[in-house]
Protein backbone atom coordinates (compact mmCIF):
# COMPACT_ATOMS: atom_id res chain seq x y z
CA UNK A 1 0.00 0.00 0.00
CA UNK A 2 2.74 2.29 -1.16
CA UNK A 3 -0.37 4.14 -2.98
CA UNK A 4 -1.50 7.08 -0.25
CA UNK A 5 1.82 8.57 1.62
CA UNK A 6 2.54 9.65 -2.33
CA UNK A 7 -0.83 10.66 -3.32
CA UNK A 8 -0.35 12.92 -0.07
CA UNK A 9 2.84 14.15 -1.05
CA UNK A 10 0.97 15.40 -4.83
CA UNK A 11 -1.57 16.88 -2.85
CA UNK A 12 0.06 18.88 0.00
CA UNK A 13 2.67 20.57 -2.96
CA UNK A 14 -0.64 21.42 -4.77
CA UNK A 15 -1.73 23.08 -1.55
CA UNK A 16 0.68 25.33 -1.29
CA UNK A 17 0.28 26.57 -4.45
CA UNK A 18 -3.28 26.50 -4.43
CA UNK A 19 -2.85 28.93 -1.39
CA UNK A 20 -0.55 31.40 -3.87
CA UNK A 21 -3.35 31.57 -6.24
CA UNK A 22 -5.51 32.16 -3.58
CA UNK A 23 -3.60 34.88 -2.18
CA UNK A 24 -3.14 36.88 -5.47
CA UNK A 25 -6.84 36.64 -6.46
CA UNK A 26 -7.62 37.83 -3.19
CA UNK A 27 -5.58 40.64 -2.95
CA UNK A 28 -6.56 41.65 -6.52
CA UNK A 29 -10.11 41.34 -5.71
CA UNK A 30 -10.91 38.55 -8.03
CA UNK A 31 -13.51 35.83 -7.64
CA UNK A 32 -12.25 32.63 -9.78
CA UNK A 33 -14.70 29.69 -10.07
CA UNK A 34 -13.87 26.27 -11.19
CA UNK A 35 -16.46 25.52 -13.55
CA UNK A 36 -16.24 20.86 -13.86
CA UNK A 37 -18.09 18.52 -15.42
CA UNK A 38 -18.18 15.80 -17.62
CA UNK A 39 -16.88 15.50 -21.06
CA UNK A 40 -19.37 17.57 -23.78
CA UNK A 41 -21.65 18.66 -20.74
CA UNK A 42 -21.36 22.08 -22.33
CA UNK A 43 -19.14 23.87 -20.28
CA UNK A 44 -17.74 25.96 -23.09
CA UNK A 45 -21.06 26.43 -24.17
CA UNK A 46 -22.22 27.52 -21.11
CA UNK A 47 -19.45 30.63 -21.49
CA UNK A 48 -20.33 31.68 -24.69
CA UNK A 49 -23.86 31.89 -23.28
CA UNK A 50 -23.11 33.61 -20.71
CA UNK A 51 -20.00 35.81 -20.75
CA UNK A 52 -21.69 38.00 -23.99
CA UNK A 53 -24.66 38.37 -21.00
CA UNK A 54 -21.65 40.14 -18.55
CA UNK A 55 -20.39 42.78 -21.39
CA UNK A 56 -20.89 45.99 -19.28
CA UNK A 57 -21.76 44.17 -16.33
CA UNK A 58 -18.41 42.20 -15.25
CA UNK A 59 -15.35 42.44 -16.35
CA UNK A 60 -14.26 38.52 -16.80
CA UNK A 61 -11.07 36.44 -17.78
CA UNK A 62 -11.24 32.76 -18.59
CA UNK A 63 -8.98 30.18 -18.39
CA UNK A 64 -9.03 27.00 -20.12
CA UNK A 65 -7.84 23.54 -19.92
CA UNK A 66 -8.06 20.40 -22.00
CA UNK A 67 -5.88 17.37 -22.58
CA UNK A 68 -5.17 19.10 -26.06
CA UNK A 69 -5.97 21.65 -28.02
CA UNK A 70 -6.84 24.89 -28.04
CA UNK A 71 -10.57 24.83 -29.61
CA UNK A 72 -11.99 26.19 -26.47
CA UNK A 73 -10.04 29.14 -25.78
CA UNK A 74 -10.53 29.46 -29.57
CA UNK A 75 -14.48 30.07 -28.93
CA UNK A 76 -13.60 32.07 -26.10
CA UNK A 77 -11.29 34.41 -27.82
CA UNK A 78 -13.87 35.05 -30.44
CA UNK A 79 -16.33 36.84 -27.95
CA UNK A 80 -13.17 39.39 -27.28
CA UNK A 81 -12.56 37.84 -23.96
CA UNK A 82 -8.88 37.49 -22.60
CA UNK A 83 -8.01 33.32 -22.11
CA UNK A 84 -5.23 31.23 -21.78
CA UNK A 85 -5.36 27.65 -22.45
CA UNK A 86 -3.55 25.13 -20.67
CA UNK A 87 -3.20 21.58 -22.04
CA UNK A 88 -2.99 19.20 -19.26
CA UNK A 89 -1.47 16.59 -22.03
CA UNK A 90 -2.58 13.36 -19.71
CA UNK A 91 -3.52 15.06 -17.03
CA UNK A 92 -7.04 14.41 -15.97
CA UNK A 93 -7.47 17.67 -14.09
CA UNK A 94 -6.45 21.63 -13.43
CA UNK A 95 -3.16 21.37 -10.77
CA UNK A 96 -2.83 24.97 -8.97
CA UNK A 97 0.60 25.53 -10.19
CA UNK A 98 -0.37 25.47 -13.92
CA UNK A 99 -3.44 28.10 -12.57
CA UNK A 100 -0.41 29.78 -11.02
CA UNK A 101 1.15 30.03 -14.18
CA UNK A 102 -2.34 31.06 -16.30
CA UNK A 103 -2.87 34.13 -13.66
CA UNK A 104 0.97 36.04 -15.12
CA UNK A 105 -1.02 36.11 -18.45
CA UNK A 106 -4.21 37.82 -16.88
CA UNK A 107 -4.79 41.33 -16.78
CA UNK A 108 -5.84 40.80 -12.74
CA UNK A 109 -6.24 44.11 -11.89
CA UNK A 110 -8.51 44.82 -14.91
CA UNK A 111 -10.97 41.37 -13.64
CA UNK A 112 -13.42 41.26 -11.42
CA UNK A 113 -14.22 37.31 -12.35
CA UNK A 114 -11.80 34.59 -13.11
CA UNK A 115 -13.63 31.73 -14.93
CA UNK A 116 -11.61 28.53 -15.25
CA UNK A 117 -12.65 25.68 -17.46
CA UNK A 118 -11.27 22.33 -15.74
CA UNK A 119 -10.61 19.53 -17.89
CA UNK A 120 -13.76 17.46 -18.68
CA UNK A 121 -14.32 15.55 -15.68
CA UNK A 122 -16.12 14.60 -12.79
CA UNK A 123 -14.18 12.75 -10.78
CA UNK A 124 -10.60 14.05 -10.29
CA UNK A 125 -11.27 17.91 -10.51
CA UNK A 126 -13.68 17.74 -7.43
CA UNK A 127 -11.18 17.12 -4.75
CA UNK A 128 -8.56 19.69 -5.83
CA UNK A 129 -8.18 23.06 -4.31
CA UNK A 130 -6.76 25.19 -7.10
CA UNK A 131 -7.02 28.45 -5.18
CA UNK A 132 -10.69 29.54 -6.52
CA UNK A 133 -13.64 31.27 -4.25
CA UNK A 134 -16.06 28.07 -5.50
CA UNK A 135 -16.41 25.13 -7.66
CA UNK A 136 -19.75 24.94 -10.59
CA UNK A 137 -21.20 21.60 -11.32
CA UNK A 138 -21.67 21.73 -15.14
CA UNK A 139 -24.46 18.25 -15.64
CA UNK A 140 -26.32 17.36 -19.02
CA UNK A 141 -29.36 15.99 -19.41
CA UNK A 142 -28.07 13.82 -21.82
CA UNK A 143 -26.05 12.14 -18.71
CA UNK A 144 -29.06 10.86 -17.08
CA UNK A 145 -30.93 11.51 -14.00
CA UNK A 146 -28.80 9.11 -11.14
CA UNK A 147 -25.41 10.96 -11.66
CA UNK A 148 -25.33 13.05 -8.21
CA UNK A 149 -25.51 9.68 -6.11
CA UNK A 150 -22.72 8.08 -8.40
CA UNK A 151 -20.30 10.85 -8.24
CA UNK A 152 -21.09 12.57 -5.00
CA UNK A 153 -17.52 14.43 -4.36
CA UNK A 154 -17.98 17.30 -6.71
CA UNK A 155 -22.02 17.41 -6.08
CA UNK A 156 -21.48 17.40 -2.36
CA UNK A 157 -18.57 20.69 -2.47
CA UNK A 158 -20.08 22.71 -5.46
CA UNK A 159 -21.22 25.98 -4.98
CA UNK A 160 -24.09 25.84 -7.76
CA UNK A 161 -25.35 23.15 -10.16
CA UNK A 162 -26.07 24.40 -13.59
CA UNK A 163 -28.08 21.38 -15.39
CA UNK A 164 -27.79 22.33 -19.01
CA UNK A 165 -29.36 20.92 -22.41
CA UNK A 166 -32.55 21.22 -20.92
CA UNK A 167 -34.32 20.79 -24.05
CA UNK A 168 -33.62 17.28 -24.89
CA UNK A 169 -35.41 16.26 -21.84
CA UNK A 170 -38.38 15.42 -23.91
CA UNK A 171 -36.21 13.08 -26.27
CA UNK A 172 -34.40 11.46 -22.99
CA UNK A 173 -35.64 9.18 -20.02
CA UNK A 174 -34.41 11.92 -17.99
CA UNK A 175 -36.71 12.86 -15.12
CA UNK A 176 -36.04 16.28 -13.46
CA UNK A 177 -37.67 15.04 -9.85
CA UNK A 178 -35.34 12.07 -9.95
CA UNK A 179 -32.49 14.50 -10.57
CA UNK A 180 -33.47 16.84 -8.19
CA UNK A 181 -34.15 13.83 -5.76
CA UNK A 182 -30.75 12.65 -6.05
CA UNK A 183 -28.61 15.60 -5.94
CA UNK A 184 -30.63 16.77 -2.66
CA UNK A 185 -29.54 13.90 -0.57
CA UNK A 186 -26.08 14.93 -1.34
CA UNK A 187 -26.69 18.89 -1.32
CA UNK A 188 -29.67 20.18 0.19
CA UNK A 189 -29.42 23.82 -0.60
CA UNK A 190 -27.34 24.35 -3.77
CA UNK A 191 -28.94 26.41 -6.05
CA UNK A 192 -29.85 24.76 -9.19
CA UNK A 193 -30.04 26.23 -13.01
CA UNK A 194 -31.96 24.21 -15.31
CA UNK A 195 -30.25 25.84 -18.77
CA UNK A 196 -30.31 25.02 -22.59
CA UNK A 197 -27.21 26.28 -24.22
CA UNK A 198 -29.05 25.69 -27.59
CA UNK A 199 -32.02 27.76 -26.87
CA UNK A 200 -30.67 29.92 -23.71
CA UNK A 201 -33.66 29.00 -21.81
CA UNK A 202 -32.58 29.19 -18.32
CA UNK A 203 -29.55 31.17 -19.12
CA UNK A 204 -30.47 35.14 -17.41
CA UNK A 205 -31.61 33.50 -14.29
CA UNK A 206 -27.51 31.76 -14.16
CA UNK A 207 -26.41 34.69 -15.29
CA UNK A 208 -27.83 37.20 -12.67
CA UNK A 209 -26.80 34.60 -9.53
CA UNK A 210 -23.86 34.86 -11.22
CA UNK A 211 -23.06 38.60 -11.02
CA UNK A 212 -24.19 38.16 -7.15
CA UNK A 213 -21.39 36.03 -6.43
CA UNK A 214 -18.87 38.88 -7.35
CA UNK A 215 -21.09 41.57 -5.22
CA UNK A 216 -21.57 39.38 -2.61
CA UNK A 217 -17.79 39.02 -1.57
CA UNK B 1 8.51 18.71 -9.29
CA UNK B 2 8.30 16.18 -6.78
CA UNK B 3 5.28 14.72 -9.11
CA UNK B 4 6.58 13.15 -11.66
CA UNK B 5 8.59 9.78 -9.75
CA UNK B 6 6.11 9.73 -7.37
CA UNK B 7 3.43 8.86 -10.32
CA UNK B 8 5.86 5.77 -11.40
CA UNK B 9 5.93 4.57 -8.70
CA UNK B 10 2.27 4.07 -8.75
CA UNK B 11 2.28 3.22 -12.12
CA UNK B 12 4.66 0.48 -11.61
CA UNK B 13 3.08 -1.33 -8.63
CA UNK B 14 -0.06 -0.93 -10.78
CA UNK B 15 1.63 -2.79 -13.67
CA UNK B 16 2.56 -5.69 -11.46
CA UNK B 17 -1.06 -5.64 -10.28
CA UNK B 18 -1.99 -5.71 -14.23
CA UNK B 19 0.46 -8.31 -15.70
CA UNK B 20 -1.60 -10.82 -12.42
CA UNK B 21 -4.46 -10.14 -13.88
CA UNK B 22 -3.59 -10.82 -17.30
CA UNK B 23 -2.00 -13.74 -16.42
CA UNK B 24 -4.90 -15.32 -14.34
CA UNK B 25 -7.26 -14.43 -17.32
CA UNK B 26 -4.99 -16.13 -20.26
CA UNK B 27 -4.86 -19.14 -18.24
CA UNK B 28 -8.83 -19.42 -17.62
CA UNK B 29 -9.01 -18.62 -21.30
CA UNK B 30 -11.14 -15.02 -20.49
CA UNK B 31 -10.82 -12.28 -23.14
CA UNK B 32 -11.41 -9.36 -20.99
CA UNK B 33 -12.53 -5.69 -22.42
CA UNK B 34 -13.01 -2.45 -20.66
CA UNK B 35 -15.25 -0.19 -21.54
CA UNK B 36 -14.18 3.24 -20.83
CA UNK B 37 -16.02 6.63 -21.54
CA UNK B 38 -17.68 9.63 -19.70
CA UNK B 39 -20.73 10.16 -16.83
CA UNK B 40 -24.14 9.28 -18.68
CA UNK B 41 -22.21 8.13 -21.78
CA UNK B 42 -24.67 5.04 -21.86
CA UNK B 43 -21.60 2.14 -20.88
CA UNK B 44 -24.43 0.45 -18.80
CA UNK B 45 -27.41 0.76 -20.89
CA UNK B 46 -24.70 -0.43 -23.73
CA UNK B 47 -24.62 -3.85 -21.66
CA UNK B 48 -28.17 -4.00 -20.95
CA UNK B 49 -28.19 -4.31 -24.92
CA UNK B 50 -25.70 -5.95 -25.24
CA UNK B 51 -25.87 -8.89 -22.34
CA UNK B 52 -29.18 -10.53 -23.46
CA UNK B 53 -28.27 -10.58 -27.01
CA UNK B 54 -24.97 -12.71 -25.87
CA UNK B 55 -26.91 -15.55 -24.20
CA UNK B 56 -26.68 -18.78 -25.19
CA UNK B 57 -23.81 -17.08 -27.85
CA UNK B 58 -21.42 -16.66 -24.93
CA UNK B 59 -20.71 -16.77 -21.10
CA UNK B 60 -20.29 -13.81 -19.74
CA UNK B 61 -19.18 -11.56 -16.56
CA UNK B 62 -19.04 -8.36 -15.22
CA UNK B 63 -16.76 -5.81 -13.01
CA UNK B 64 -18.85 -2.90 -12.65
CA UNK B 65 -16.64 0.32 -11.29
CA UNK B 66 -18.28 3.58 -9.95
CA UNK B 67 -17.20 5.88 -7.42
CA UNK B 68 -20.22 5.13 -5.12
CA UNK B 69 -23.53 2.99 -5.08
CA UNK B 70 -24.09 -0.30 -6.55
CA UNK B 71 -26.92 0.96 -9.21
CA UNK B 72 -25.37 -0.07 -12.43
CA UNK B 73 -24.13 -3.72 -10.43
CA UNK B 74 -27.33 -3.74 -10.06
CA UNK B 75 -28.65 -3.10 -13.63
CA UNK B 76 -26.94 -5.88 -14.80
CA UNK B 77 -27.53 -8.66 -11.73
CA UNK B 78 -31.02 -8.03 -12.91
CA UNK B 79 -30.55 -9.21 -16.09
CA UNK B 80 -29.16 -12.76 -14.87
CA UNK B 81 -25.32 -12.01 -15.27
CA UNK B 82 -22.59 -12.31 -12.74
CA UNK B 83 -21.44 -9.15 -11.04
CA UNK B 84 -18.96 -7.73 -8.87
CA UNK B 85 -19.41 -3.72 -7.90
CA UNK B 86 -16.20 -1.95 -6.99
CA UNK B 87 -16.36 1.54 -5.40
CA UNK B 88 -13.52 3.61 -5.85
CA UNK B 89 -14.59 6.27 -3.53
CA UNK B 90 -12.75 9.34 -4.91
CA UNK B 91 -10.48 6.89 -7.32
CA UNK B 92 -10.66 8.30 -10.37
CA UNK B 93 -10.25 5.28 -12.16
CA UNK B 94 -10.56 0.77 -11.05
CA UNK B 95 -7.10 -0.05 -10.49
CA UNK B 96 -5.68 -3.46 -11.19
CA UNK B 97 -5.26 -4.66 -7.76
CA UNK B 98 -8.84 -4.02 -7.22
CA UNK B 99 -9.74 -6.61 -11.11
CA UNK B 100 -7.59 -8.60 -9.39
CA UNK B 101 -9.43 -8.54 -5.88
CA UNK B 102 -12.96 -8.73 -7.90
CA UNK B 103 -11.68 -12.00 -10.16
CA UNK B 104 -11.53 -13.93 -6.76
CA UNK B 105 -15.35 -13.25 -6.89
CA UNK B 106 -16.17 -14.41 -10.66
CA UNK B 107 -16.37 -18.08 -11.76
CA UNK B 108 -13.46 -17.80 -14.32
CA UNK B 109 -13.33 -21.21 -15.54
CA UNK B 110 -17.03 -20.98 -16.55
CA UNK B 111 -16.49 -17.67 -18.70
CA UNK B 112 -15.54 -16.56 -21.78
CA UNK B 113 -16.04 -12.88 -21.39
CA UNK B 114 -15.23 -10.24 -18.66
CA UNK B 115 -16.23 -7.29 -19.29
CA UNK B 116 -15.27 -3.94 -16.67
CA UNK B 117 -16.81 -0.96 -16.70
CA UNK B 118 -15.04 1.21 -16.00
CA UNK B 119 -15.61 4.93 -13.58
CA UNK B 120 -17.13 7.26 -15.79
CA UNK B 121 -14.48 9.06 -17.02
CA UNK B 122 -12.50 9.64 -20.25
CA UNK B 123 -8.73 10.75 -18.97
CA UNK B 124 -7.20 8.70 -16.21
CA UNK B 125 -8.37 4.68 -16.99
CA UNK B 126 -7.43 5.33 -21.03
CA UNK B 127 -3.40 5.12 -19.75
CA UNK B 128 -3.70 2.64 -17.09
CA UNK B 129 -3.35 -1.02 -17.84
CA UNK B 130 -5.55 -3.16 -15.82
CA UNK B 131 -4.64 -6.55 -17.26
CA UNK B 132 -7.51 -6.02 -19.83
CA UNK B 133 -7.17 -7.59 -23.32
CA UNK B 134 -8.33 -4.63 -25.00
CA UNK B 135 -10.06 -1.00 -24.05
CA UNK B 136 -13.86 0.00 -25.53
CA UNK B 137 -14.37 3.68 -25.97
CA UNK B 138 -18.09 4.32 -25.17
CA UNK B 139 -19.12 8.11 -26.61
CA UNK B 140 -22.49 9.62 -26.71
CA UNK B 141 -23.95 11.69 -29.38
CA UNK B 142 -24.41 14.51 -26.47
CA UNK B 143 -21.15 15.02 -25.82
CA UNK B 144 -20.45 16.86 -29.29
CA UNK B 145 -17.90 15.96 -32.00
CA UNK B 146 -15.28 17.15 -31.23
CA UNK B 147 -14.04 14.82 -28.48
CA UNK B 148 -11.38 12.74 -29.78
CA UNK B 149 -8.60 15.26 -30.41
CA UNK B 150 -9.70 16.82 -27.02
CA UNK B 151 -9.34 13.27 -24.74
CA UNK B 152 -6.91 11.33 -27.50
CA UNK B 153 -5.19 9.34 -25.09
CA UNK B 154 -8.40 7.13 -25.10
CA UNK B 155 -9.21 7.16 -28.79
CA UNK B 156 -5.85 6.21 -29.69
CA UNK B 157 -5.63 3.01 -27.47
CA UNK B 158 -9.34 1.30 -27.81
CA UNK B 159 -9.76 -1.39 -29.87
CA UNK B 160 -13.26 0.07 -30.89
CA UNK B 161 -15.34 3.11 -30.65
CA UNK B 162 -19.41 2.93 -29.66
CA UNK B 163 -21.06 6.36 -30.71
CA UNK B 164 -23.97 5.96 -27.83
CA UNK B 165 -27.31 7.92 -28.21
CA UNK B 166 -27.59 7.95 -32.01
CA UNK B 167 -31.29 8.35 -31.61
CA UNK B 168 -30.40 12.21 -30.21
CA UNK B 169 -28.57 13.55 -33.57
CA UNK B 170 -31.93 15.10 -35.11
CA UNK B 171 -32.11 17.14 -31.78
CA UNK B 172 -28.24 18.08 -31.16
CA UNK B 173 -25.33 19.98 -33.62
CA UNK B 174 -23.82 16.28 -33.24
CA UNK B 175 -22.46 15.89 -37.28
CA UNK B 176 -21.22 12.56 -37.69
CA UNK B 177 -18.93 12.92 -40.45
CA UNK B 178 -17.07 15.93 -38.39
CA UNK B 179 -17.13 13.02 -35.79
CA UNK B 180 -15.56 10.52 -37.99
CA UNK B 181 -13.23 12.72 -39.25
CA UNK B 182 -11.84 14.08 -36.10
CA UNK B 183 -11.59 10.46 -35.06
CA UNK B 184 -9.64 9.40 -38.20
CA UNK B 185 -6.46 11.59 -37.28
CA UNK B 186 -6.55 9.88 -34.03
CA UNK B 187 -6.97 6.65 -34.90
CA UNK B 188 -7.05 5.38 -38.64
CA UNK B 189 -8.64 1.74 -38.69
CA UNK B 190 -10.43 1.21 -35.13
CA UNK B 191 -14.19 -0.10 -35.85
CA UNK B 192 -16.66 1.88 -35.08
CA UNK B 193 -20.66 1.48 -34.34
CA UNK B 194 -23.08 3.60 -34.19
CA UNK B 195 -25.60 2.47 -31.45
CA UNK B 196 -29.01 3.66 -29.73
CA UNK B 197 -29.47 1.75 -26.49
CA UNK B 198 -32.82 3.40 -26.62
CA UNK B 199 -34.82 1.98 -29.75
CA UNK B 200 -31.73 -0.93 -30.26
CA UNK B 201 -30.47 0.19 -33.30
CA UNK B 202 -27.06 -0.51 -34.78
CA UNK B 203 -26.62 -3.11 -31.51
CA UNK B 204 -26.55 -6.58 -33.71
CA UNK B 205 -23.09 -5.69 -35.61
CA UNK B 206 -21.56 -4.41 -32.30
CA UNK B 207 -22.58 -7.81 -30.70
CA UNK B 208 -21.05 -9.50 -33.61
CA UNK B 209 -17.94 -8.09 -33.52
CA UNK B 210 -18.21 -8.68 -29.63
CA UNK B 211 -18.74 -12.33 -30.25
CA UNK B 212 -15.73 -12.48 -32.75
CA UNK B 213 -13.30 -10.92 -30.43
CA UNK B 214 -13.60 -13.90 -28.25
CA UNK B 215 -13.47 -16.28 -31.36
CA UNK B 216 -10.57 -14.71 -33.13
CA UNK B 217 -8.49 -14.94 -29.70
Amino acid sequence: MAEIPVLQNILEANEAMAAQVRSRLERAGVVALNFIGAPGAGKTSLLEQTLPRLHGRLSVAVIEADCATARDAGRIKALGIEVVQINTGTGCHVPAHLVLQALDRLPLERIQLLIIENVGNLVCPAELDIGESGKIAVISVAEGDDKPQKYPMLFRQCCAVVLNKVDLIPHTDFRRERFEGDLRTINADVPLFGVSCRTGEGVDAWVNWLIGQTTAR
